[in-house]
């Protein structure tokens, strides 16, 4: 997989690209990721990127020649056509799913804007998604890039060795996970559930999926809704639901 | 404000603290923004930091002692006592609401796992706060730190300079943002609109509004809830709505 990220700060990509799985992943030949600084598309005398919005108001906008420019300018398999990917926050909400989607191409190209808003001809005539990561401000797409980027390459087969591979399974059946804990048995005052030093497989599986279930009701009830549960769980989640309730008082 | 960010990559963080606001902010005291590799404080022979799971399963887990004396090594002033915050799966969602509370804070401390999962103690007894920056899996706490640590310190009274503030108005009214446009007025065959054109300041924030109503209404209705809306707007919307249902067939 090829990823060419578009951005006026290509040093804040560096440290991100170089580490870890995305390093891995490079050094293993399964991805080549890239930062292009599109102020070098800016033809004009200072190189000016952004200009002042049509109608007035405050900011800045991305002006749309740099960026058509950069993207054009890019190497390309005419039998693999890039997914040309902008990063704002008026995007589709990014999901576990299009991660997914987006590890199955060849070609990905992220936009990155930073301060400004981007032209809408950018929006209209050149890229193909917009994704936002949340519903918070941030100040440029560049993180918002680099997670995306991270939830896809470590998609890529080959890209997570066994360490990484089985702590994965957060949102793999929907619900969150359960707690965790290695040695010492006893840290400070604070000892493992015994059930986990019992050996009983049985028992574990279950204390585990128990936990599990008690852990999305408590915190991310709404994720239960589709979840795949037994009759059995859901039975045991309303009368689990109910001494929440009566606790609380309501 | 203080931020230090326990981490077993801090070469992932080092790019991105130096550049653009988070740079400008440490430059003008605003912020100190530091990275901890919290492995200098395992003191066992091979310095790990993690171990095997009690009760089987794959995957390793971050064991607490490391974790717990890094976070108490940290400098603290005794009036402003840390937020100590795990960034997981999950964790809270953050938002930006949470973002605005957090930039009250004086010192805020990141604890970042990396494939592995946390010791349930570290969660129990050491953190005061969970986040989770959304429902995708990434290979670490790094960027999702990051990205609480941008959306936080551009809050701080004197971080965004102009050119920088006046686009961040992205959910401050609960809509997504109007389409902007710069120069060229006609770039290839694609024109900007004609009220922007106008000079008719009263025209051109109907028309944004509009845009604004219009984009919040196709991409994220679920959004309309909660955001101010005038009795007119409201019965726009329900006409627009209809007449999007009518187009799709439904």
């Amino acid at each position: 997989m090829r990823v060419d990220v578009l951005t006026l700060f290509p040093e804040m990509l560096e440290g991100v690209f170089g580490s870890s799985i995305l390093g891995k992943a490079q050094e293993k030949g399964l991805a080549a990721l890239r930062a292009v600084n599109f102020r070098d598309y800016a033809y004009n005398k200072h190189r000016t990127v952004d200009d002042y919005p049509y109608g007035g108001g405050g900011g800045m906008v991305l002006k749309p020649d740099p960026v058509f420019a950069a993207v054009e300018d890019l190497p390309k398999d005419p039998d693999a056509p890039p997914r040309i990917i902008l990063m704002c926050p008026q995007g589709e909400p990014f999901t576990q799913r299009r991660a997914e989607e987006l590890a199955e191409q060849r070609h990905l190209v992220f936009i990155c804007g930073h301060y400004e808003g981007y032209d809408e001809r950018i929006r209209e005539h050149l890229v193909t998604d917009e994704l936002s990561i949340g519903d918070y401000v941030l100040t440029g797409g560049e993180l918002p890039a680099m997670v995306v980027i991270d939830s896809i390459v470590r998609l890529l087969p080959g890209a997570l060795g066994n360490a990484a591979s089985a702590a994965s399974d957060s949102f793999s059946d929907g619900l969150l996970e359960y707690p965790h804990y290695t040695r010492p048995e006893r840290y400070r005052q604070w000892d493992v559930p015994e059930v986990l030093l019992s050996g009983h497989h049985g028992r574990i599986e279950a204390w585990r999926r128990e936990q599990s279930l008690l852990r999305t009701l408590r915190r991310r009830p709404e994720l239960l809704e589709r979840a795949q549960l037994s009759e059995r769980e859901r039975a045991w989640l309303a009368e689990q639901r109910r001494s929440i309730e009566l606790e609380s008082g309501e």
